[in-house]
């Protein structure tokens, strides 16, 4: 039995109460949930536990949606290009390879007013065409492709659709409704009075999150399912409806075009535009209005609401400083990783919970089994707890919580023990949180995006969804580091580099959102950077960090790193000669991301590591440094190469107090309460050696292991 | 003793009269040169044989240089970034970093007038400036990087300072002269006039090249000794004179920033655009102008003319039609590769001649030793022959020779042997065509690049030059290939591909001259492409074809070839499934280029082979195809690769009379004469199977081996 109680969400599970109440006690749990599909039975809705009920607003509504067809959800589509071959009439079949059970034209008289057709082959909208029976047809210029933009109703809720295809559902099809349309917003909130009436045990509705979904698109082709997925895309919040609503508050018109970007769209990798903001922000507006109404409600009949930050969560924005306006009283985030336990602790309400994977699933992620024949969830469970402890180390968040079916925890006692383990440990270090915080070191961090704080924590989903883009590997290494991390936006900067900044920090691809791409046109940004670090402060740049075409170095920080990247410019050119400068700022089994493309641009820029390209440079601009890494992906060596950086760069010794020699191993110390905790974050055994206050301590870690130290 | 004799040049060496006259008998030449830096002794030029005399026209003239400084050529500097971090007075030397023996600064006025000064975080010119000094001075906006653009002349002649630095030499620098100063070409035709008077036996002048050497640019830093170097730029044309002149034809002004380019330069390996065009075709008209002028005066002494194409060929442009204007008699092209007997056999002239390769120098490429200790020039030879033999079975040249020190054949007895047998199969090929040609395939091939027949056959350089471009590896497989192969620019096919053309052929890098860059941007040039496709004609895209940004697809052709590259856009796209379609195009031990970045437009495209990703597509267009290939690099097996691809492109069988099975062989069918000539390109024996008419023919080649049957 847990040794402490509380800060433990169970998923009740219907005809297993007994095993319920029993798991309830043995991992100290205080709240019973309702899991997706099920009932709590009374004997479990009265046996003193607080009781979650989950509710995805949009959907289970098809009997109004039927009556309000103009109410249902849209997008706006775009047929793949199709060459003119001079074959009259020249007709798109407007339907031809998207899921017809997912979309369902929108050719009403508004919608139609806003549909573009496109000459791809020269950039340009085409002026006549004529719509008929799922056709658009018109003169084409011969040998030229051409697309087709239109609205169209999304008649499958994506969620259920794909638990339907995967999971071989029968159920209805459910539809969602559009909470832009009045229409359905007094629908709702008739339906959330009678549901708070009709469920008056729940003492916390659980909002699964709240209008719109990510982005979806499905093929009608089965070699190519997924036409377009993006986690943080807006592209599911549009309709006419929106569109005239949007210029009557911006005063500009948006089109078609603006989300279709020449058919390849706008995913949330891409750098924002005003008008993508804009939209974003309009759409924020109407989620906030709206589900506030609905969140009212429920505060109404005395329950609390918390917002699932999953599925439905476009237009939520939880790191926006708006989020407070919704009254939600908890945030819950489903985790595999440490940077979605900051993203967790980031949003600004009372209550903030975790969702502990694996779930209680038959299988897991990618179709691996978990909990059945072949499946090791306890090791898997170690596995993302190794991920989330080190991040629940420097912020704490206050529940932690299971999903799925309790009862396949049968056949798996050792899982069973482990999450009464890890139970423990999570309130013992939440515990410590209270009036302190942990110690952290001087350099404070801060990172550039295109966003700023709006994606702080996050890029776009989980981590194995993102993992192509060196930021969520740098988030994921900073989310357990002793380091004081602020996000930044290039609107932030521009006018000086914020105090509480010592090492700004740009990672990604060229072109994203992440590396900046045009956003480094302006000069202001330039000159700011520079003065910053002219002034002593530090870049840390990594991949293809401000990379932008068009002026005289690729890296647009190229003067401040002293290095550039070679896009095919410099074919002519020779190159320095270098010798690596010895550093010990590269562990044992660390890994630099080998490039071919890197090239310094003066004598005096330090090459740390390289092999026949530079790798890690290190370069002196006034009183500060540019240091450029060529790639990171996460791992515990290669985040002790960024804890090393990260001190090197702003002139600190790597080498401090209350840092773990072991690299395997980490500690943080909280001061008020002078107690050290020392986690080892493999499945080994590791002795480490912490340099302390009253001198160096020794100690030897289980596996997995943990030490509280007072 | 060769049983042939003709066609064959011979160094000869002033101290060694004997041997060189051995050899010469040995080797059946016909012809003795002066090498560099020696004069042929009296017994020598009395022997019977016919003298070449090398002159490298612009320099050892210092005394008139001395005399008359402006007529020293000249090139633009653009001084690297600086950075104004506020101080005061912000001056840029603009010596610094480049090489002092190299340059000296052209602060008249003329030059003065046409200086740049460059905002180069905002790409704009800075309109006060004060020069003094050599030191340029102004008032910067605070963190912004500033470059200089000016005038230099170059006071050492690049390749004797090459000379110098690397053999050591202690000679007098030599400066070159700049044709385009009216004195110096009354200075010159002086000399020509007086130096054929004094060189009674020499039957023919060879220029090296004639007055305008590719760019080197040296810099200051032995670290960073060759700051910029590409065989076919112009940068080293200009003068203040020669923009008057310019501007007077053209009827605009060039600008500094037109060769400067953000401090980046426009090597030929960048698409020209038309003012760099322009400048071309004024400097050609200039260098045909001047040089016909000294050509003339050698004809008039009964003497003829030859071009050594290398150093100094800048402006003359043997594949121009206008290259017939000089009346040069004949071209001598170095060659290492089959391509640039291609090259040299391209040229409009009587006589075209090959300079084998290794030259007699002690040490050869990349500094191993030839004809010294540890060297194996026999084994070189080889190598060298095995390159040049395929493309002469397909192109005659009229003459081949050898370079160097005839001396430093002792010891090296193999070498003399292998080099008397290597001239008899020379001869032998070249007399076949003779009223003759080999047979060649159905396919004809049109290479598409952004300068067309202008850089046919070449890119910048030798092959180990410009070994990172896929176009050079395909042009070394087409030299043996029995396909008619000719060069296309854009211009050439806007308004329809010209009739002669089955397959056209596009290979680079994005960006390029030769995957063609922005040319793609005309829609007229798609619409050209998809017609003959979709009439049945074959695009063959590889590597980064037709790359472009600001479309739709990245790959302008993608909708011909059915794939597209992800430069980006596409990360949250899902990806068409495909299994690769059973093809026995590729042969054992070919190779495809790894990549990660192509993707399927469609159901349709086929993969013919791939991994994770397709390397090689093709998609039906219309009647024709389009045929993606992720990259090519030269190897035997490489080159039947390519023979198949074009074969199956057009749909014509890979199996074909006269293809020998054995790919490692190679021959060609002489149809006048009946004569067939099957050569090993192996250091191994080869056994191979070739269909003839008369049914199939079974032969086994030594290594190397060359068969002529009748």
């Amino acid at each position: 039995m847990s040794s402490k109680k509380g800060g433990f969400t169970l998923p009740g599970e219907a005809g297993y109460e007994q095993l319920t109440l029993e798991l309830a006690e043995k991992w100290g749990a205080d709240v019973i949930r309702d899991s997706d599909g099920t009932a709590l039975s009374p004997e479990l809705l009265s046996a003193g536990y607080d009781i979650y009920s989950t509710i995805c607003i949009i959907r289970e509504h098809n009997d109004f949606a039927n009556a309000h067809p103009n109410c249902r959800q849209q997008t706006i589509l775009c047929t793949p290009p199709k060459v003119f071959t001079g074959d009259h009439p020249f007709e798109i079949n407007l339907m031809d390879g998207f899921f017809e059970e997912q979309f369902e034209i929108n050719a009403s008289e508004e919608s139609l007013a806003l549909w573009q057709v496109y000459d791809r082959t020269q950039n340009k909208p085409v002026a006549a065409w004529k719509y008929k029976n799922g056709i658009v047809s018109f003169i084409g210029e011969k040998w030229h492709a051409y697309t087709v933009s239109f609205f169209a109703y999304r008649i499958w809720e994506e969620i259920s659709m794909y638990n339907h295809l995967t999971n071989n559902w029968q159920k209805e099809h459910l539809m969602q409704i559009d909470p832009i349309q009045a229409e359905t917003m007094v629908y709702l909130c008739g339906w959330m009075e009678s549901w708070c009436q009709n469920h008056p045990q729940s003492n916390v509705v659980r909002f699964t999150s709240m209008f719109y979904n990510f982005v979806w698109i499905w093929g009608s082709n089965p070699n190519n399912r997924h036409l377009f997925a993006d986690w943080s895309s807006y592209d599911f919040t549009v309709s006419p409806k929106a569109f005239t609503l949007f210029s009557e508050r911006f005063g500009y018109e948006m089109t078609l075009e603006d989300f279709v970007n020449k058919g390849l769209r706008r995913s949330g990798h891409t750098v924002p535009d005003q008008r993508k903001l804009d939209w974003m922000s309009f759409i924020n507006d109407v989620v906030i209005k709206e589900g506030k109404k609905l969140i009212d409600i429920v505060h109404r009949y005395g329950k609390k609401a918390y917002v699932f930050y999953d599925d439905s969560w476009v237009g939520v924005e939880p790191n926006h400083p708006r989020f407070t306006e919704f009254g939600f009283d908890g945030l819950i985030k489903c985790v595999f990783s440490g940077f979605e336990v900051r993203l967790c602790a980031n949003a600004l309400c009372d209550t903030h919970e975790i969702r502990l994977h694996p779930y209680l699933f038959p299988v897991g992620l990618g179709g691996l089994p978990t909990f059945s024949k072949g499946g090791d969830p306890t090791k898997d469970a170690k596995v993302y707890w190794a991920h989330v402890r080190r991040a629940l180390l420097r912020k704490p968040v206050d529940r932690i919580g299971l999903g799925g079916y309790l009862s396949l925890t049968n056949g798996f006692p050792d899982f069973v023990d482990y999450i009464e383990q890890l139970s423990d440990e999570f309130r013992d270090i939440r515990d410590l949180h209270r009036n302190d915080a942990p110690a952290t070191l001087e350099p404070r961090v801060g990172i550039l995006t295109a966003y700023g704080s709006l994606r702080a924590w996050t890029l776009s989903g989980h981590f194995h969804e993102t993992d192509r883009h060196d930021l969520i590997h740098v988030l994921e290494s900073l989310s357990g580091l002793p380091f004081d991390v602020r996000f930044l936006s290039f609107e932030d900067i521009k006018s000086g580099v914020p105090d509480g900044v010592d090492v700004l920090l740009c990672a990604g691809k060229a072109g994203t959102a992440w590396s900046g791409g045009e956003r480094w046109a302006d000069h202001q940004i330039l000159e700011s950077v520079s003065q910053f670090v002219f002034g002593g402060g530090a870049v840390l740049a990594i991949g293809e960090a401000s990379a932008l075409g068009g002026y005289d170095t690729y890296l647009r920080l190229a003067p401040i790193l002293g290095i550039d990247m070679d896009d095919g410019r410099y074919f002519c050119h020779g190159k320095w000669q270098y010798t690596c400068s010895p550093s010990d700022l590269l562990p044992e089994n660390a890994t630099l991301s080998e490039r071919d493309d890197i090239r310094l641009m003066n004598a005096e820029t330090k090459v740390l590591h390289g092999s026949d390209t530079p790798l890690l440079t290190a370069h002196a601009f006034g009183k500060g440094k540019g240091i450029y890494l060529s790639g990171f992906s996460y791992s515990l060596e290669n985040t002790r190469l960024l804890q090393n950086l990260i001190l090197y760069a702003t002139g600190e010794s790597t080498n401090q107090k209350y840092l773990p020699d072991n690299l395997y191993t980490e500690c943080a110390y909280f001061k008020e309460s002078g107690t050290l905790v020392i986690i080892n974050n493999t499945d080994s055994e590791q002795q480490t050696r912490i340099p302390a206050d009253k001198g160096d301590l020794q100690i030897t870690l289980a596996p997995m292991g943990i030490a509280i130290l007072r």
